[in-house]
C-alpha cells in the first residue's frame, strides 16, 4: 500500500530522499492519515494540508537540535509520523495512546506542548533568545496558521520579535481557514497577496520604469534612485510584516516540495527574523475534506468512501444555537459573537439567518469579551458561545470589562468538563473555579438540554453578567419535574433520606444514575440540582441541607475553587454536624482519552460515585454506632 | 490665576471658544493639573500630554451622544475637568472622591470604565456596531497610546475593525512611551514615521516622476498608470494600518489645536474606520515631567518647584529587584522579563546591569508568559515581575504554557492585595484565587522583605512554576525568628493558646499587630505565617492546627478561592471540632482610596481583626459554657 512510508523511521530517512521520492511519500502519508484517522477520529484536514511543509522542514532542518514549534498543534500528525511514532497511530488520541498534540514527554522532537492557539511565536522566540544566550546556532521555526495569526498574542510576539531581531523562522501556513473560514482584515490582506498577482507584477513593472528614468534627464536621476529604493521597499508583498522588522518571503505554494526546500534552505542563513508565507489547501488530497475542510477539521470515525455522515444526535451546542436563534428572532437586542467557531458552538444557523447580529471576530477571545461589553453598554444583550478552555484567554477582560461594570453579557461555555480525546489542553475543568472567584457574575450549569434553554431565557431577566457552562456531547432529554429557576437556589429533583447528592451540570446526571444504583442497595439518597456556582441563596440552601446528615457534591470541575469546596466553606460553620464530601476532579491536568474512561478513572462515573457513597455509609453507620 | 478655566462648566463652553482662547485654556488646564496632582498625587505626565487632544475632541464632538473611550484611562483628567468634575479634583483618588479613571457612574460623558491597557478599540467597536444596528449616527472615538497599542487585544480589535468597517475613529496618542520608554517593532515603525520625512517627501517625488512618464513613450503609459496607483497606495505613511483596512491620517502635532480641530472635523464624515496619528510629548508644559515623564507617570504628592524627590523607603519592588539582580549575577541561567514596567517593578538596575538577560516585551502580558515558558524549556530560569492585576491577562498562558508543562518560570506579583488610590481596576485581590486553582504551581506570599528574598532563592530550588505575591509599599523589616522554608508548611512565629491567627503575606503583618492588641486584653493568640497558598502539607498543617480551638485566617485577597477558604475546606473534615473563621476581602470590587482606610472598612486592619477575635471569643466562651 505504501511505497516509501514503511521505510521512514526517523527524520534522517527523509533527508536521504530526493524531491521526487518525497512527492510520492506525500501520497503515502495522506493515505495513511485518512486510513488511521477514519478509525480513531482526530484532526484530519489540517494535517492533510501540511504534509509537504512538514517533509520539507525535516528535509532542511535537524530536530531535536533545531526546534519546531507547532501552533495549536493539531497539524503535528505528519511530524509525529516522521519522528518515530508512526506505529502509534492506531491508538491516536485514545486513553494512554498517542496524543493528538505535540507533547515533550512523547518525543524529543516535540519542542513545546500546545493545544490553544497563537502561542508558537512567543514560545519559539523564548527558545531563540535562549539559543542566543547560549551562543548556539540551531534554528528555531514556528509554524502558525493564518487563523492563529489573528490571536493577539501572536501579534505581541511579532512585535517583540521584530524588536529583538533574533534569528527565527516563522512559517505562515495560510489556508484561509481557522476551523471555519477565516475572517478579519489580516485575512483579507493575506487573501490579496494570494490571489492578485499585483504585487509581483508591479515590482517588475516598476523596475522597468526605473530603468528608463535615466533617459528622462540628469536632474531627476538622484531623486529617481531614492524613489527606486522606496518603491522597491514598498512594492514587496508582505509589507505588513516588513514594517514590523520581519523579512517576508512568499507567497509560496505550500504543496510544492521543491520550492519549499529551496526557500527553507535559502532563509536558513539569513540573519534576523524571517516569515515564509506558504499557501496550502486544508484537506488536500481527500476530496471530501477539500470540499468541506471545516467538517474535516476534527472528526470522529468515518467511512473513507462516504465521508463523514451527518449525525442526528442533538448536542448541547445545537440546543444553545437553536434556542438563541429563537430568542433573537423575538428580541432584536440579542447579538451573538464567536471567536472563529460558528460551527463548533452550534451558531451556524444564527450566522446564516441573522448575519447582521452575528459577529465572528477571529481567534481573539480577549477582544470578543470586551467587544461584547461595548455592545452591552449600549443596551444590547450579547451572547458569547465559546469553548470553556478557550475563554481562559478572556479571563482579565471578563473581570475588568464585563463584571466590574456589571454589563449584561452572557457567556455560553461549551465543552465544559471532560472533553475526551483532545486531552489536557482542551478539558474545560477550571471554569467553575475561575468564574466563581469573580464578583458580579451569575454562574450556572444546566442538568440537561431543557434546562440549558431555561437558563438562556433566565439570563435575559438578570441584566448582569452571566455564564452558563455545559458539557460536550448530546444533551440529555430527561423528563424530570423541575422548579422554576430562582437565583442561587437548589432544585430537589428526587427526595431522599439522610444522604443527598448535590450535583451541578453534568454532576446531576451522574447523581441521578448513581441514585438508581444506590436504590438497588436500599439506600435512598436525595438528588439535588444545584444549578448555581455563584450567588448561592445561603438561607434557602441551609434550609434544605439541614435535612441531611451527609451531602455529596458532584461536579466535573477541579476541586480547588469549585462548587463543592465553595459549598463546604459556606455550610461548615452554620451546620457543623453536616458532613460534606466533595466529589470533583483532582487538582491536576487531566490526560486525553475517552470521556467515560476518564470519568471512571477519577471516580466521577455513576458506579464510582455510588460505591463511594455506599462505602462512606458503612463508615457513617459505624460512626453512628460508635 | 486662570484666565478661562473658571468659566468652563461643560463641553458646551469649549465649543464657544476660538482656537486662540483654547490655547490659553490649555495653559490654565496644565497649571490646574500640576497644582492639584501635586497635592493629591495621581497620573500627571499622561494628562499634561493630552490637553490639546482632549480640547479638540470636545470642540468637535458632542459627548455623551458621541462616545469617547479612553484607553487605560489615566489620561482622562482633562476630560473630567471639562465634563463638570473640575471642582472634585481636591479629592482626586481619595476615598469616596473622584476616581483617577473614567467611571460611568461618575458621568454620562464617561462611556466605559477602564484601568487596564489596550481595551479601548474593542469596547469602542462594540459601541460602533451597536450604533449601526440602532441606525444612529453618533461618532465613536477610541483614544489609545502607542504603548497600549502593543497589547495583543488592540491588534485583535483592529483586525476586526478593518473587517466590519464600521465608522469609528481611533486617535493614536503617540508619545513614544508606555509608562517607561516604549519598545517593540511597532514602536520603531511609529518612530520612523515621526522622525523621517521620507514618506511625505517620497510621495511628492513620485508624483513628479509619474508626471514625466507620459513623455517616455505611449507603450509605457498604461503600465505607468497602474504603477502610479500602486505607488500612491504604497507611498502613504501608515501603510501598516492601511493594510488592515483602516484609513490613516498623520502624523499630526498633537499639541497643535488648530491642526487637531481641522483633522477631527475632516474625518467626521469619512466612512469606515479611521486612525489619526497624533504626536505628543508626555509631561508637556511641566519641565520636570518633560525631562522624566516616567517618574511623573503616577506620582504621590510633590513640591511643584522642586519636583518629585527620591524616596529613601525600601519597597517590596526594590527588594525583589535587588535580590534578583544579585542572584542573576551569580547564576547566568536567570533572566528577567517585564511587560513595559522596568521601573514600577524595581527592575531598572537589572535592566542596566544585565541588559542581555533583561527583556522588555511591551504591554503584552500574554506573550510575556509564553516567552518565559519558551526560555524555561531551554534550561533558563525566567522571572516575570508584574503587577498582580495585570498578570490576569496571562491567565490562560500560565495554565497552558507554564503550569501544564511544569516549566520553572517564577512570577513575581507586585502590588498584590489593596493598592490604594488607583482603585478597583488595580487592586491585586484575585491572585491567590486564580493562581490557587491551577495545578503544578507553587503559590507563596512573604510576610516581609526578608522572606521575599528567601522565597526568591527558594523558587530556584523547586524546578517548577512558582508565583510569589507581595503588596505595594514598603517592605517591613521585621526581626523575627523564622523557620526555613519548606514546601506547604506553616511557620509558627508566635506561640499562643486556644486561638491562632494564620496569616498569609500581608495578613501576617496584620496578625502580628492584632496579637499585640489582643495581648493587652489578656488574650494570647498564636500567630502563624502560612507562606503557601498551594501544595499545603496537610499532615503537617493538621498537626499544628489541632492545637487550637479556633483559627482565624487573614488575607488581603477575596474570600472565594482564597487561602482561608482553601484551608477551611481542607480541615473541616479532619478536625471537625476546630472552628475556622476566614477574614478576607469580600467578594466584590473594592473601590479606590487610601489603603489603610480600605483595610479598615473591610475589617482587615489590626484593630478590626482583634475586635473580631475578642468578639468571637466572648461567643466562644459562652458557647463553651452552654
Amino acid at each position: 500500500m505504501y511505497k516509501y512510508l514503511n521505510s521512514i523511521q526517523s527524520p534522517l530517512d527523509i533527508k536521504k530522499m530526493n524531491p521526487e521520492e518525497l512527492k510520492e511519500l506525500s501520497g503515502d502519508i495522506r493515505r495513511f492519515l485518512i486510513e488511521k484517522v477514519s478509525k480513531t477520529g482526530g484532526h484530519l484536514a489540517s494535517n492533510l494540508g501540511i504534509v509537504e511543509i512538514t517533509l520539507a522542514l525535516h528535509y532542511c532542518f535537524n530536530t531535536p537540535d533545531d526546534k519546531f514549534v507547532w501552533d495549536v498543534g493539531h497539524q503535528s500528525y505528519v511530524h509525529k509520523m516522521i519522528t518515530g511514532r508512526k506505529e502509534d497511530f492506531d491508538c491516536l488520541r485514545q486513553y494512554e495512546g498517542l496524543s493528538g498534540f505535540p507533547k515533550r514527554c512523547e518525543s524529543d522532537h516535540d519542542a513545546f506542548d500546545v493545544g490553544h492557539s497563537s502561542t508558537s511565536i512567543s514560545a519559539a522566540l523564548g527558545m531563540a533568545v535562549a539559543r542566543d544566550l547560549d551562543k548556539k546556532e540551531n534554528s528555531v521555526v514556528a509554524i502558525i496558521g493564518d487563523g492563529a495569526l489573528t490571536g493577539g498574542m501572536a501579534f505581541e510576539a511579532l512585535n517583540h520579535l521584530g524588536h529583538v531581531k533574533s534569528d527565527m523562522i516563522v512559517v505562515l501556513n495560510d489556508n484561509a481557514m481557522s476551523i471555519s473560514k477565516n475572517v478579519g482584515s489580516i485575512s483579507n490582506y493575506l487573501y490579496k497577496m494570494r490571489t492578485h498577482k499585483m504585487y509581483s507584477t508591479l515590482k517588475g513593472e516598476v523596475q522597468g520604469i526605473i530603468k528608463s528614468i535615466p533617459k528622462i534627464g540628469g536632474s531627476v536621476y538622484k531623486t529617481a534612485i531614492r524613489v527606486r529604493d522606496g518603491v522597491k521597499y514598498f512594492m514587496l508583498p508582505g509589507i505588513f510584516f516588513e514594517e514590523m522588522g520581519i523579512k517576508y518571503f512568499g507567497p509560496v505554494d505550500g504543496h510544492d516540495i521543491d520550492e519549499l526546500i529551496r526557500i527553507f534552505e535559502s532563509v536558513k542563513s539569513i540573519k534576523g527574523p524571517v516569515l515564509i508565507h506558504a499557501i496550502t489547501k486544508k484537506g488536500k488530497g481527500y476530496t471530501h475534506a477539500e470540499k468541506h475542510p471545516d467538517k474535516y477539521h476534527g472528526v470522529g470515525c468515518f467511512d473513507i468512501e462516504k465521508g463523514v455522515q451527518p449525525s442526528s444526535a442533538r448536542t448541547y451546542s445545537d440546543v444553545a444555537g437553536e434556542k438563541l436563534l429563537k430568542m433573537a428572532s423575538e428580541d432584536n437586542r440579542i447579538v451573538a459573537v464567536t471567536a472563529a467557531m460558528p460551527d463548533g458552538t452550534g451558531m451556524r444557523k444564527f450566522k446564516d439567518e441573522l448575519p447582521r447580529r452575528f459577529f465572528d471576530v477571529g481567534i481573539a477571545e480577549g477582544h470578543a469579551v470586551t467587544f461584547c461589553a461595548g455592545m452591552a453598554s449600549q443596551g444590547y444583550k450579547p451572547f458569547f458561545p465559546v469553548y470553556s478552555t478557550f475563554l481562559q484567554r478572556g479571563f482579565d477582560q471578563i473581570i475588568h470589562d464585563v463584571a466590574m461594570q456589571k454589563l449584561p453579557v452572557t457567556f455560553l461555555l461549551d465543552r465544559a468538563g471532560i472533553v475526551g480525546n483532545d486531552g489536557e489542553t482542551h478539558h474545560g475543568v477550571f471554569d467553575l473555579s475561575y468564574l466563581g472567584l469573580m464578583p458580579n457574575i451569575v454562574v450556572m450549569a444546566p442538568m440537561d438540554g431543557t434546562e440549558l434553554e431555561q437558563m438562556l431565557e433566565y439570563s435575559m431577566t438578570l441584566d448582569m453578567p452571566v455564564a452558563i457552562r455545559y458539557p460536550r456531547g448530546n444533551a440529555a432529554a430527561s423528563e424530570i419535574n423541575r422548579s422554576e429557576l430562582c437565583l442561587g437556589r437548589w432544585d430537589v429533583i428526587k427526595q431522599g433520606e439522610e444522604i443527598a447528592m448535590v450535583g451541578i451540570g453534568k454532576g446531576v446526571e451522574i447523581a441521578l444514575e448513581a441514585s438508581k444504583l444506590l436504590e438497588m442497595e436500599g439506600v435512598k439518597p436525595a438528588v439535588i440540582n444545584a444549578r448555581f456556582q455563584s450567588h448561592m441563596d445561603i438561607e434557602f440552601i441551609r434550609s434544605i441541607a439541614g435535612n441531611y446528615k451527609h451531602i455529596f457534591t458532584i461536579e466535573d470541575n477541579v476541586l480547588s475553587g469549585g462548587f463543592g469546596s465553595k459549598l463546604k466553606c459556606m455550610l461548615s460553620d452554620s451546620i457543623p454536624e453536616l458532613r460534606i464530601t466533595n466529589i470533583a476532579l483532582p487538582d491536576k491536568f487531566i490526560e486525553h482519552g475517552n470521556t467515560e474512561i476518564l470519568l471512571q478513572k477519577y471516580g466521577l462515573d455513576a458506579r464510582s460515585v455510588s460505591e463511594r457513597i455506599s462505602g462512606s455509609l458503612t463508615g457513617f453507620q459505624a460512626g453512628k454506632e460508635s
